[in-house]
């Protein structure tokens, strides 16, 4: 893979072989030290940064996930922060700083240079998920009065250039942003033409108010790998970068999946217990609410169960199987939306093939269980009649769950709620509820036993 | 956002609005096109594509999803088709070719530059998760003897240049990989300095055979725009660009999040119905299977159940709250596993936390459930002893959900089965039948009953 192949640093972490881990340490990048240490307890983060030099610590610093830096800053003097910090981008020390307490944060930005404290403080302003809190500051620009030769200049001159300059923005004398040129056009360009001949006119730019999935979707959907945030005069305020769109693209996919699974949104979250509890006690509640509702419904049937008690043996496969197929449902459902795949209007004809899903793979395996039932438990009086009540159970069952599975995070995204967050205990109380309620009802009139 | 405002194309293509179509199109951009034909019927598309001049054609199908080009490609002639990927990068035509026939791949090569058709079929000769798969052969470079000056006339001078040519590569006399430049460095270096003094020699790279999620890692570790992609020699052979970085992780996301739900891979196999269908059956199989064994695992408390009905009025919760609690453990870790937050090694600690977590909320909820059990049904004849059976069942069901969630996935993960595929199913089942057990068990014990 990379030229300098990952050597493990925690074993020797862990039994504290001191030497072993320092000639380790020459031997990695700064990535490979960071990507070791954002999985390594506090103690060894600390131990392992107190034996690198200033710079070498500043540059693996720099690479850590910015909760783990933010971490680390707890921990640390604000002035040994302030050194850390030095060195890095504007929005990323907006970033690890908008995780710290406020008391600290002040303590922290009295101590950076006054220039860059006030830019994070500026970008703090944003709300952290839209593109003013993921921008950077740092671009290059040229006034459309420029020529090629002088467009190059200014790139030459730029002092502490940022990491990622692939493009120079052009704005007229009131700032506002007409254009944009690859630095490849401006290599290519001939040294007298005007800016304008050779930008790039058509332009593609957010607002900084602008959603970060919005921004990460116009990069991708464009292939750009700097996308210009604007004010409301169109003026260009900053440049949102690739590396921070793969982050969002990455960072919405672990939030989505989460949230399906009701375990919070962030995977920082499950660092420790009580974090992670309180994750994921709400989603269990509505569950655990879900529940006692499925009880209740059933208790109509009460008498049925007595009288056929091998109809409780089968309760699980029943709505476990109608719950599968609905998590099926809503997972294509609410990725799809998240992708652009499907959209809202799609509701009639989405929820028309997955209700004759659902009755198909109904039917199979409704099929596979009535055709096992007669090998399970006390044999009943008629075990045609409980294949049938099985087979159109889980058919029914199936069915349900998908057209449930399927219109729920539909209608939610309709209703600007977040089908993600809030899809799982609906579709799981209402396939229980619905789906059994079903099987029950079938037993009692094919099966003969008291309601 | 964007300059123009995305117009809805749909409805008057659905009404048959051919002139408010054709206004329409003149309106919007290549990519806004694009997406809307994405998600439209084929035959909308086909006429989309008809009202557009030869060029805007091209330039639309050029941002298609791969997966809708495909499908246009099949219902083309292979002359149009030749015509409309003229303009693409090998790489593109190679991830659209590779997902039609094997006889139509032939008629189109057949129809391409033979150059072109060189290249696709070399990049066709990978897998397509592969680096190789994912890979542009253009891409700029430069021998390690020439000077700035020299190399600023190479990029100068390029024909077709790459759209995302940010960098540009050393090599050595035997074409091995030395450096790399941006092109800021080449701007603002000087003229007669030898390009190995303004190189970045510290040079990350991958294998045409590295994992395309490998190929992303390094990306995002290392901030790079691009990867270059080495062959044994560690001759440069091609460049992944980060527009299909930023594919492969969007991929992936998807497919883990679908993978998980047991629904398939891609959301494309969800477009038609028998793909769906297929896609979702195996899952679906192995959970019937896990079914029955529930069923034949809680054969033995028939009498339990038909002495006190109203312990299965229960079981949809004391199994569901442990498959909830199972779920949120196993998406931690699987999602963890993915974006490398969580490693294989963790295991012990991790269980151990999750046993905790499952023990505390299932005692949460298990009293809940507990407190509201008086109301539900038939009153029995203890229901104190019933509240207990229901809350210490509803804290073994979710402790062993949580543990099996956990420990699962990360078993698969070291065994290298991949961990959001083969969890689902295993986790519900055992889940199912070692808590139901556990319950019935305890019911049995405390409620007196027969077993």
């Amino acid at each position: 893979m990379a030229r300098r192949k990952q050597i493990d640093l925690m074993r020797p972490l862990r039994r504290k072989e001191t030497r072993r881990v320092a000639r380790i340490l020459q031997r990695l990048d700064e990535v490979q030290i960071a990507a070791q240490l954002d999985n390594a307890p506090p103690e060894d983060q600390d131990r392992v940064l107190q034996m690198l030099s200033v710079e070498r610590r500043a540059a693996v610093f720099a690479e850590l996930r910015e909760e783990t830096a933010a971490e680390i800053v707890r921990r640390l003097a604000p002035e040994e922060v302030a050194i850390l910090l030095d060195d890095l981008d504007s929005d990323d020390v907006a970033d690890i700083l908008g995780r710290v307490e406020e008391s600290l944060l002040r303590q922290i930005l009295t101590r950076l240079d006054p220039e860059d404290a006030d830019e994070v403080e500026q970008l703090l302003g944003y709300d952290e998920n839209s593109a003013g809190g993921i921008m950077s500051l740092d671009f290059i620009r040229v006034y459309d009065s420029a020529t090629v030769a002088e467009a190059t200049r200014v790139v030459q001159e730029v002092e502490d250039p940022p990491d990622q300059a692939f493009y120079v923005y052009v704005i007229d004398e009131d700032d506002r942003l007409v254009g944009v040129v690859s630095l490849r056009k401006l290599l290519t360009g001939r040294r007298d033409d005007s800016i304008r001949e050779v930008m790039e006119p058509e332009l593609v730019y957010v607002d900084r108010e602008s959603d970060q999935e919005d921004v990460a979707d116009v990069a991708m959907r464009y292939d750009l790998v700097a996308v210009p945030v604007v004010d409301e005069q169109r003026r260009l305020v900053g440049v949102v970068t690739i590396d921070d769109i793969v982050d969002v693209i990455r960072e919405e996919a672990t939030e989505d999946i989460l949230k399906m699974a009701g375990a919070g949104e962030e995977l920082f979250e499950t660092r420790s217990f009580w974090s992670s509890f309180r994750a994921r006690m709400p989603w269990l509640l509505a569950a655990a609410i879900g529940g006692v509702l499925v009880a209740v419904a059933l208790s109509g049937f009460e008498s049925a169960l007595e009288a056929v008690p091998v109809l409780a043996l089968f309760m699980p496969v029943v709505a476990g199987m109608g719950g599968n197929v609905g998590t099926q449902s809503s997972t294509i459902v609410v990725r799809g939306l998240a992708v652009g795949y499907v959209e809202s209007g799609a509701l009639g004809r989405l929820v028309f093939r997955e209700m004759g899903l659902g009755l198909t793979l109904g039917a199979l395996y409704g099929l596979l269980i009535a055709l096992a039932a007669p090998f399970v438990g006390t044999s009943v009086a008629d075990p045609v009649a409980l294949g049938i009540v099985l087979m159109a159970g889980m058919m029914g069952s199936m069915t349900i769950a998908a057209t449930v599975g399927t219109s729920i995070p539909l209608l939610m995204n309709r209703l600007k709620i977040d089908p993600a967050v809030s899809t799982g205990p609906f579709v799981t109380t209402a396939v229980d509820i619905l789906g059994l309620m079903f099987y029950f009802w079938l037993a009692t009139v094919l099966l003969d036993v008291p309601m």
